[in-house]
């Protein structure tokens, strides 16, 4: 039997080991989005079917989600896409089949433009019959800049979120109860738009950025560990969409459904008290942006909204996916 | 059922799909070991379980060769390994497992030292039950000097060759006769070594180089395409180990399946007439260094040995894997 438990605890081990032999400082610890090789942001994504996407999933979704939530790292980073290598497997033959890669690397492609991420190479290999699909890519981005990394913030830093939380978990909830499921809260979920022009603009000023891929309270917990900082975070002032408002409400148990669900590729960064990024951000970026807490000095993790301390829930997010 | 047919017809057909999406100058129409982005050499390779190793390998030996396969594309293209990013797929937990990955780590982590890779980031997702593993990894060097491509051969170009050929096809048919066999070739099919000191010094005198990785003749045929030539190849010039000799023998039969057979990691490289190799290649190598043909301006691949003209076998190497 497949033991949930098991798993975690394995990764965290291999993790444990695989730190100890990436001590070059470019692998930041392997605790950062993503390594910095002189001006050269590096980054990998590995998605297997059945696991990260939905096997019914549009492949042309699937394609464009991996590019996206490599582009979303680099983005955090504040880095200028530079190029890309493509993992590729592809499922054997099969009579009258459809040709899923070919509409997967159309939506690769299609994010690829639209962010400016040329694919410059890779590996393509053929699976054993029934395996599931591995799909990885490699995304290298020049440095604009200082690059933040998660470990920088300092107590006392204001806690900014760009970008609305949940509507991916939300369309994801609408996809498992009905496949056919269309909507703002799918395209969100399939079709993620990383913040490369924010990331850009606000990583000069950051103490700590990272993006929020597997749940803001268990990302926002990293960078703060990171940091050596406790936070205080205020679930009333995460930013709901208008149709996350209409699906799954606003109330407490919405915001912590929206604040765990993970999928977001919102950014989440650490500010000296005198920055607000509201300023700083490109005119035409359109992104939603939120104080949503600040950097404390104490190890304490606390989360309040208007009726008063709310009880971290037991699942932050989505643990080493 | 699996038909290796359709399979190549499918993996062409993506592949061309793939040559139209990845048009950046620096992917060098994804005809190149290796793409290149300023001075930086980008590679990537994935293998999988049951197709590009045996299940019963030893994981270290499994993280030995992915390492040193990136490695050895590095090493044609002249540069100096920077780092690199790895993919982990984690098979389930089951009771009383040892820890393949662990092993596999060790061995990675041996060939990243042993050849000064560092190893940077990635990622490590779980596999559903029974998958295959799919490791794949990314790796960055520095060019130190003028890149050869694969597309700069001129007719009359000398063909030299860096390593002795077929050792480990020998080794691996060792192996799939008795899984417990060892000895020199299953050691040259389990750790090969990349010959990064002999790349670099030759890169800058290559009019086109390339690694031997899937078999020499199949190799020899894309490196003369790439550059509008044909070739003539001296069968009986082939180096081959002691070892190769004994196991396999010397005759036509045995050269044809050393130049057919792939995972060799030798080095192909076309120079002008009047370029010695072993007059520059560092005292310590110890690499066998063979004058093996020369590039034509026909379209011809003319293969020959003492006794005369030798029919090009059906089958030039491993495509496509």
């Amino acid at each position: 039997m497949r033991n949930r438990e098991d798993d975690l605890t394995r990764e965290t081990a291999l993790l444990a080991h695989l730190r100890t032999l990436a001590t070059h400082p470019a692998a930041r610890g392997l605790a950062d989005d993503a390594a910095l090789l002189g001006d050269l942001v590096l980054t990998h994504d590995t998605i297997v079917e059945g696991v990260h996407y939905l096997p019914a999933d549009p492949p042309e979704s699937v394609g464009w989600k991996l590019a996206a939530v490599n582009l979303s790292d680099l983005a955090a980073k504040g880095a200028e896409p530079a190029g890309a290598l493509l993992s590729l497997t592809v499922a054997p033959a099969q009579a009258g089949t459809s040709s899923w890669e070919e509409r997967f690397l159309d939506g690769l492609h299609e994010a690829c433009t639209a962010f400016g991420l040329p694919l410059l190479g890779g590996d393509t290999v053929v699976l054993p019959a029934g395996a599931p699909r591995v799909l990885g890519l490699s995304a290298f981005g020049r440095a604009t800049g200082p690059v933040p990394s998660r470990s920088g913030g300092r107590a006392g830093d204001l806690l900014w979120l760009i970008s609305t939380l949940g509507d991916a978990a939300a369309g994801l909830r609408q996809l498992q109860a009905d496949p056919s499921a269309l909507g703002a809260l799918v395209e969100a979920y399939r079709r993620p738009r990383p913040l490369l022009a924010e990331g850009r603009a606000l990583a000069p000023h950051a103490s700590a950025m990272m993006d929020v891929s597997d749940g803001l309270l268990l990302d926002a917990r990293r960078l703060a560990e990171a940091s050596g900082c406790g936070w205080r975070i205020d679930l009333a002032a995460f930013p709901l969409s208008p149709a996350f408002r209409q699906a799954v409400g606003e109330d407490r148990s919405a915001r912590l459904f929206a604040a765990t669900g993970g999928d977001d590729y919102a950014l989440l960064g650490a500010f000296p008290l005198d920055f607000d990024p509201r300023l700083t951000l490109p005119k035409d970026s359109g992104a939603t942006v939120a104080l949503v807490g600040e950097l404390t000095r104490s190890g304490v993790f606390a989360l309040a909204d208007a009726l008063g301390p709310v009880p971290l829930p037991e699942r932050l997010g989505y643990e080493h996916d």
